[in-house]
């Protein structure tokens, strides 16, 4: 190539060149694999300057031609078809796990014994017990571990939470969260791994209700009793593996009341049978000084009511979260260009790679490997409220 | 007067002349005692022609100032300060008791045997006992009676009701419903008889969840069982009567989850501490052919989800249910002009009357005194389990 | 009839015994006939104590048959078959001309001449010139006279009206309305009065359009110049008294750009080809500390933008405009029991007779006959944009 | 570093090894330097395969400082402080220009000139004049040419296109849209380059205007006459390289009417005084059998109203256009995982690539420089109709 008059190259120059590297080596490569490298590659000129750069060393998989194929995409430096193998490798620093509940358990404990840091997806555990055996793993070694509750990364979430912290809202009476989906309303969708409780641990809840009960307890506080019932709509579905009908032993449905420890009380209630529902999570909480309402299929909202607003102009206010002092705007767009689901990954990980490289606390911004455990414990409790027809009361 | 050139009158001739006078005798100025004598004022011009023309004989109430200047207000013939005097009025063919919930069972039980017609405000009783007893009273004495639903006689409660009936939404796997209000969140706010348990029966059970226990029992089906918890944020307030603190027995807020005999499941709630919530009464149902959601605060608008729309543009449809074929709308205005809370008694008093003058049935329209009854059962059935923290089956 | 026990009666004594009565003649018993006479029947008991207790003496129209159903249906005294005798019936102080645009004037006229008040339906007249003679004989004899622009009566518009004129949205910069509907878009909609342009004088301007302009007067001021498009779709169409083709000489639509004197600018538009809008009345207001929005379809609410809300929390707030300390709603239902579209009526009608008794002002609550004027001058302005294809200054 | 025992490296496989590339000349590193340069770095794992791997080759700047910082956060192989001799450089097929607007015209015709395929944003010119010198040098040239009109390329916004040329709307009648800032209101707000009619051509119209008038094109149709007005609000502000008060040319706000050729009627408007609107874009159209309804704010929904639906349930519906059928979504999440602004410049320069690589027409999705052209046209017809305060027709 002829000489480039004018042309100052950056080679040699690494990006960002102060900012620590951070190894990582990802295990899964489907919707989570996804979403988890996007926001590796973002973050290092989105969140700027960055607390550290992810260099994307490995992805593993079990299906090579798979794996090879999602390296090749996301432009990961090579591929492990066993994630045991990749756990040896010492240019990964950070083990994210991103696949499916029944692969959550060992490579995270196998992976705090590496004294690799670790971001698991959620629901930590297929339930309570498996994730006290990761807690004490990870306590253990001594590494950072966070797991992906991202919607406490979602700036309108994250406005909520200081808000109430500033205590804006008063004392919290009520917290109420639905989170709904349809996806498998149609009795030919086939049996898959997320409806076999040995896989999954559980359906909706942990699916799903896993998500709300994190933010209830981000942003109100411990959870003290629960009350639960549980349904499966349709009892058995085709198995594709063996071509037979086969029963679904997961909830399709939870529907639960909570108290909270500091008395606020509410409902909880997860849904793949909610019709026209896509993906609606929606939370509200009532305090003395205001309320909050949001809904994750318009992020970029938070409708907020204000007890000391002018009287004839009080009601909830759809505030658009988009403001440069909004959490975390400051490294977006001007106000009104509005981000999506996928960005809560990237603050989710800017989160996770500053603690690791600044020795900073994963909470309480971030959800702890305890915050997975006892959002296992109360999900085991609304199962066991649905079995006993009683209330149980949330011990961790 | 000087003679009128060209005017002919009206005298001697009763209005709208076809249709049967019905004597109402009315107990209650307030709140209901306005709404109702409103109905009955609009209806013989409104719903046309009118099933029958109301006669607004006589109101009652024991402050004699009060009852008259209310009788002088709305134009009643009369008033009585003893509403068993009034029962004994022959003029008087229904009794209308939108009186305070301790001021329910007496009054009705009275005018039943004397062979009233009955039109109750809800709930209909304190408990499953005393409504037991309203029910068989007027049972025996073969009346109509009804209890005042009014939110049955919405349109767009009237248009879901048909589209549920006519499997529009097909089989239903969910109903959940809020009743929030936020009007005694003040400290300061006093004791009043709706706060005193042997006055009112309950809280925000009796007065915001029986009206949505009604909706999921007209709309849903009957219901099996239900968990909740209730909740009492201010457990003492001051009594202006005689200045001392004083406890309050009845729930501040109640939260279920509810399962109905056709297998649908879902959650309860109503409160009074819901900051910014003003009446905020909402339902939604997910069926296996489409979803519907309803607000009473933009009551002329029902969501609908049709899962028969072509696909891409599928979602819900803010349907603005004021079309001539809408029900009840051909006796109102061009659509888009929206009509209000009120008008639900015009459409609920003109079904009584109806039913009286033709000797129609009560349900499934309206709500009947087995109605009333069987959610009297479902509310204490809902204390129970709060007080026992154990599921309730319903037996009525 | 047996004597009553008890009963007191209330006979002799007239309802609301101080307020002092006004007699009133209706011309006119379709959609305008039947919202004010439903008007008249709720104030007495609604604005309470009324300033005024209509008494319906009489109602006129062409059509015997007709006028006799209307004035047994709304309990009138009795009925005219010819306007001009009812002017001569001294019972009546209150012409209220809910006739359609072209017998406004007339009537008007002659009614101005004889002494009585008079309420006329918008638009005052088909053009400016017919207006003004309104306008001169209503000054000449000195009589209460108001233009039925009842939207200024719109709980949410007065609202509005006092934060304008508190200042509380500082200067003003832009104001934008529509007039959606959409009821001739289907070809086969015959030729009626409305489509005539020597009967309706315009089209959707004068029937829609108007409102809008009122509003802008009322809320922002004088308006100075237009631009403006018109278009009539669908250029002829059935005369069902024909059977021929007719041609449409009225506008479907209008198109404007406005600029007020106070420096505002901004846009209206009226349409009858708005497929889905159904009464869908749209205004936004920007000012230099806020903003606010209103849709009559949702006419219970307000949104409102204050920049001296705290700055994390700002965002259009949807202001529910039913609490007691909100215009007109000391009258009605405890807060969030909404009203509707008919009730812009009581308030109206509630403001004249108040006017009438004692000798308030009309303006600036009401409209005007010189309201009415110039808003006629607008329409004209307008159409001679259209037509000339220039900025027209507006001069009255 | 010790041998990874099972790792398989891509090193040497250049990712995607499939695709072409396309070697990318950027000019500007502020807001669309950052908005395209994330397009460019997602588009090679999110829109998969891709059409063309894009190769950041080079960014240009005057500041060198700014422009290295850029080069190293976006990872630019290197950088150029003269534009010129970027368009020198072999390595680069695409000379992407997100500068500002009086940076449009000189490097977008040197560019063609040297072969180069261009995307300039938006507006293409300052005036028809010099869009119209930039159109024939890239028609002279043969080079794919694009102007960044990036709403073309929301989902919803597709999906309205398609709808359109479906016939899903049927005959269009209206077209009405605004685009509403409101970052200038406050008095202190400096004089910057967007206020300068030499830098900047026009003020909200030039810059938010032409989105919609882009739009309009692209939905509708050509534009056939305007008729418009507009309005400078603060006519002074400071400039801060002279420290002194400076006349402001450019408008405030825009306000017209708008005629298409094929008959619909509507109007344009955009305002950066519009306090409380962030990003307000939004637009209605309405057609004999549908209307739609678009908010970029809520840039994932479509409201859409089918006169087809069935007649009890018709009504605007909220169309989340986020199933893996509906437009672009295919490369995204699961339906309700919401997609943000930035991502229609992935869809946009996905677009660019395909057409560059494989000779595919920009039109009709996206927008020509002859589009560019049209629409400056349209603006400065916008800003004579203001002058002459006549009805402007539109000649190209």
């Amino acid at each position: 190539m002829s000489e480039q008059v004018g042309f100052v190259t950056m080679a040699g120059q690494r990006a960002t060149s102060k900012a620590p590297e951070v190894g990582v080596g990802m295990l899964g490569y489907a919707f989570m694999g996804k979403a988890h490298t996007n926001a590796f590659k973002k973050l290092p000129y989105i969140v700027y300057p960055p607390p550290a750069i992810p260099r994307l060393v490995a992805i593993a998989g079990r299906n090579e031609e798979a794996v090879k194929e999602a390296a090749s995409r996301y432009g990961y430096e090579g591929y492990y078809t066993d994630w045991r193998q990749m756990l040896d490798d010492d240019r990964i620093q950070l083990f994210d796990n991103g696949g499916p509940n029944y692969a959550h358990a060992e490579p995270c404990i196998a992976a705090a014994q590496k004294g690799k840091h670790i971001l698991c997806e959620k629901p930590l555990a297929r339930n309570a017990q498996e994730a006290k055996a990761m807690l004490d793993a990870v306590n253990q070694a001594g590494v950072k571990a966070m797991v992906g509750f991202n919607y406490r990364f979602v700036p309108a979430v994250r406005l909520a939470y200081e808000m109430i912290k500033n205590g804006e809202l008063g004392e919290i009476y009520h917290f109420r969260a639905v989170y709904l989906q349809e996806w498998i309303t149609d009795p030919e969708f086939p049996y898959i791994w997320r409806l076999d409780k040995e896989l999954a641990g559980s359906g909706a809840l942990g699916d799903l209700g896993a998500h709300i009960i994190d933010l209830g307890r981000h942003l109100i506080g411990e959870v003290k009793s629960v009350m639960a019932m549980t349904r499966t709509f349709i009892p058995e579905r085709n198995d594709p593996e063996t071509g037979q009908r086969r029963k679904v032993e997961v909830d399709d449905a939870f529907e639960a009341v909570v108290e909270f420890e500091n008395g606020a009380v509410g409902t909880l209630e997860a849904s793949r049978f909610a019709t026209g529902r896509k993906n609606h999570q929606v939370f509200e909480i009532n305090g003395s000084k205001g309320s909050i309402r949001f809904n994750l299929e318009r992020l970029n909202e938070l409708e907020v009511y204000r007890t000391d607003a002018p009287k004839h102009t009080q009601g909830f206010t759809d505030v658009l979260v988009t403001e440069s002092y909004h959490p975390f705007w400051s490294n977006w767009w001007p106000h009104g260009h509005i981000i999506g689901w996928e960005h809560t990954f990237v603050h989710e990980i800017a989160h996770l790679l500053d603690c690791i490289v600044n020795d900073k606390d994963i909470a309480p911004y971030g959800a702890t490997f305890e915050d997975g455990y006892r959002n296992a414990v109360i999900c085991d409790a609304i199962l066991q409220s649905a079995e006993e027809g009683k209330r149980v009361e949330v011990t961790f």
